[in-house]
């Protein structure tokens, strides 16, 4: 397996197919934190399967909350089964029509598998597959030494990049890109893009606006520490969000009159109601972050012209961008590195504040 | 003045001039009637002013909110001072720097009277002018002999069109026009465009859909009758409201899953709830009726990734457009004329819920 | 296998799969008459491969142009090979990893049948596939009892559509289609369209145009009888073409200062050249038809900022639109029926001009 | 007049309202250089109208072609006029319907004074204003101490932003601006921009391209000296011209298989030819320089849907933009300044090629 720094490490892979067990993180019951165990090694049964050696995992908050059992009702797994939906690694072994990737090709996952077949797949926009699976969240994912996914999924990364510094964007990264990215072509010089939230997505939207976008860029956090990471990614003016007021009060003050778009990563904890305050005539609400409820009354709406955009997890083609961008140094993620046995201390270190940047964990 | 028969009336306008007072409808006090008077002419003051001799001007529920004192607070226009925000007519005289229009030519004025030098007015959104006024709205209105108005916001119209057929398009139908142009990019053949309420907007809503679309247009209404006029409009589909889970129901079965674009034209009692419940993935509700309040969990938007689209009125180039459907025999009015003498009992007839079609008022 | 009529005749499949030959037009040499023989039926492959009961093939001028030798050094076929790429009919087996048709599924084949994961495939420019096969062009048609194709090609047909109605939309109807829907965004009402030729791709443009666009439209040819079609067909303004200056002189007066669109179904004996002649400042020339050349000054590019349009056949997606236009009745083909056996007699129509309307093959 | 220092010194408005002349470089006859003399001092005559402290005034090449009379035909100009299309400077006296700007703010100068009325104006193309006039080269320029522009022409100034330095932006830099802004929406991470001619228009494309977009730039030029000026400016790679095979093999290979967008800054000498050379299928050549003329067969254009997209002066938004970027330090002029008096040396400059960078006029 090639290691971080770019030597590669012959695997010894005719070792590996004599055995049919690999190490990986299973949920089996909600509530109770997952075990690492062995299992048998994933198999091709379609003609469209690829199977990976992971080589990072992410981990993130909706680990924490599959483990509570929040998305059972809307993905009802069937448990025990293998977490992680943040993954990147090598290609092992594809299905008999796979013609994108081969044995050996660096890899990052899209989270979902999509079908190409259904209306959403012929436009692009498959990341609402009629078809797909979203391995981690309702099959098997990747937090394992091998994951199965298909060839829709597989983005082909550029040398220079190493599984363990993509990984994390494949889900939270590419939903901060993906609504960016259908900003984009309204921010052009002049243009005023509020951040609502420097956290996890938002420091990926931040960077992502500095790169592909003109705008003026002002960062609103509760965090002061975060504004000061938000400057560094490209953030032109930062607020200390203190009250709704005060942040109203600079935001129009700093914008001159208003955004022409408030990215709201949390959504939640009244974000979800401030932000159309921050707005100017003709601007719009992208709700990113969940948890709250938008309610706005329609007289605003219509007198103001204003928006509320929707943003799920970005498209294949989203990511292939996203990778470019960090191939290119312009989008970087901060991280920290745990071994995959160790994943409940990263669990704890997550759930305890104590987890810096984002949470990888290696096979 | 031309008559609606399209015979030219010469109009003595040598012994006008000899007069300076002319009949109009004007607000003394709010919840009191309107009082036909005589007051003075307009007169031409700025280099862009337009004064127009009215040929009919359009009487709608904005008028009685105006007469109930509603829009004081956000317009607050100095009373008394003449009604009347759609308004159609024959151009009497011109400022020194108009190019665009002349004496005699016949024309309907966008509701605005807006700058052209705004940031607004420089990308063709006109209708957000920082220093419009709004004549019959926050300055003297239509419901008059004479009009004064400016050269922004005159629309000269093609010899087949009589300002008594088109004057009521100029807010109404217009707003209506406006909300499906700006969705007309996305409604190909194939798509599902839904109509909540088939009145005075949303019935220039559904012959829009039918002229500029492809779309297949399903209406939503509690009234049969209304339902019956949509299918005469061009509805391909109707759904009577008798609960919102029939509605959604039967809705969700007619689009095979739901609407790319639900236009609500109520925007109130419910409606404004209904909405997003009748949206595929991806679908958008554009707002274009008000009262109510808009009200979505943030995990709705993101996980369907749906939007909330506001409407105000047109631009002057969507009257353009529209005024070009209606020279076309695409987009009609429903009309009840009276003369402006009897704006009061137009008025009681509106409220009585007597007045069918939009009601006019002829100088 | 499903008549016209519609009503269902149960194919006797047990003898079928006795049997291993079907019937098919075959090109054994170029510049000779292609020959109808038996062959092997085709068998299914790949997982993504689908056997068609061929029910119709459309016969048109690329197949002269093939039989001629004109395609050779561009798709460079092995002959012998079987004809055909306009193709409809029923689904006759499907591959292991086919999931969006069954056996007996009525469907039309788009002409290439793409791989699904190249880039263009990403963005839904499946026409530009970098893996596509073309039948009847680069590899075996389907002017046969069957055709192989695979499921990314096939489009399910609403019950109201019969194969030999359909057939040959599935390459000349899609390419004007295609065009027009690329232009459709900015042909709202007030816009002008002109159609250079109204022939076989010119008069399923016109019809789209009348379909899916609110422009006004203006045919140029230099038949009458092809513009009287025109006029049943949606043309509001026809042109007889009698010499360049004269068209120019009569567009640009219909048009009030020229198009903002020309469509150039035909792109040689000088249309290419007077195109741009048509159009209005900012307006933009659709070139569809092919064998001349574009040849415009630079400084007449950039002084009236003007375009060229390349247009190629139409998606996936396009299709799928364009059948959904089929089947509401707002696009329809004028054909001559001709059974399998029959090829050359329809051949020698089409070369002679005695073939009125798009040719087609029954099997 | 403030100084370029920021220092404002106290203009002796009353003294020079006593004298009635101007300096000012006037064109008397075609084939002669200009003479620098005393004229009339402009006055306000419409309400619209704006008068202009000179600060700086771009020479470009259009002067020499204009003085060669090339223009003559095309814009017909009443000699003697003052030359000048590239003007900044100081507001002195507005008309009586000006709002936007007052005495004493800081402005450059769109090139066209357009009315605000035509169709193109309502839509914000107002490069293309119906009646407009150009000053310097149908009516009065900028080489002079005063200039008659009007109020959509002037665009107000930050503080930090100099006559001087920003001049030659308001022709030759708004061109390169308009052709990038206008393909921006395309050109997102992966990319592949390519630029022909790194030369005055091109050097300012090349930076808008760097901060508006995230493709990858190639810059294509036939001396290493503006190659290496590219790469300070954002170039990823470049490509030195010593035959159209090389370029074209070369751009191929850098870009992955072509274009998506190939910025034509040269139009003419066989640039206009290889460009569509360096395209991939789908790619558009944008021409901005002009001379030569395009020549594509029609198989080319269709087969690999190919595009040619005109590119005029740009729009009064795109110049407020290009003046955001510039306060922003995104874009940088390279100037040569001489005092109005000595205009003939600095067209003797330009003519010789001894000028660097852009010429301009101090009066």
């Amino acid at each position: 397996m090639p290691n971080d720094e770019g030597v590669a490490i012959v695997r010894k892979s005719l070792d590996l197919e004599e055995e049919d067990l690999v190490k990986a993180v299973r949920l089996h019951q909600y509530g109770e934190n997952p075990r690492v165990e062995e299992v048998a090694e994933p198999a091709i049964k379609g003609p469209w399967d690829v199977i990976v050696d992971v080589g990072a995992a992410g981990l993130c908050r909706t680990d924490l909350h599959i483990i509570e059992g929040q998305w059972e009702p809307i993905q009802h797994p069937s448990l025990p089964y293998i977490l992680g939906h943040e993954n990147a690694g090598w290609v092992r072994e594809v299905g008999s029509a796979v013609t994108n990737v081969k044995a050996g090709d660096t890899v990052i996952m899209h989270p979902l598998t999509s079908c190409g077949l259904c209306p959403a797949c012929r436009v692009g926009q498959d990341s609402h597959c009629e078809n797909a699976t979203f391995p981690g969240v309702n099959v098997n994912g990747g937090m394992a030494e091998q994951l199965l996914t298909n060839a829709r999924a597989v983005v082909k990364l550029d040398e220079g990049l190493q599984p363990r510094n993509v990984a994390a964007l494949a889900d939270a990264g590419l939903t901060a890109y993906h609504a960016v990215r259908k900003a984009a072509d309204v921010l052009f010089p002049g243009t005023q893009a509020v951040v609502i939230g420097a956290g996890g997505l938002g420091h990926i939207g931040i960077q992502t606006l500095a790169a592909i976008t003109s705008s003026t860029i002002t960062v609103v956090d509760r965090s002061e520490e975060a504004l000061e990471l938000a400057r560094t990614l490209g953030a032109h003016h930062t607020v200390l969000s203190t009250s709704d007021e005060e942040v109203e009060k600079q935001v129009l003050d700093i914008t001159g009159g208003g955004a022409h778009i408030v990215f709201d990563f949390v959504g939640e904890r009244g974000a979800e109601l401030l932000a159309p305050r921050l707005l100017r005539n003709r601007g719009s609400h992208y709700v990113i972050g969940y948890g709250g409820a938008v309610n706005i009354p329609t007289i605003d709406i219509i007198s103001r012209e204003i928006n509320v955009i929707g943003n799920l997890v970005g498209t294949y083609n989203d990511l292939v961008e996203l990778m470019t961008l960090t191939e290119q140094g312009r989008v970087k993620l901060h991280t920290s590195i745990y071994p995959l046995d160790a994943v409940n201390d990263a669990i704890g270190d997550l759930e305890a504040g104590r987890l810096v940047g984002r949470g990888i964990l290696i096979p």
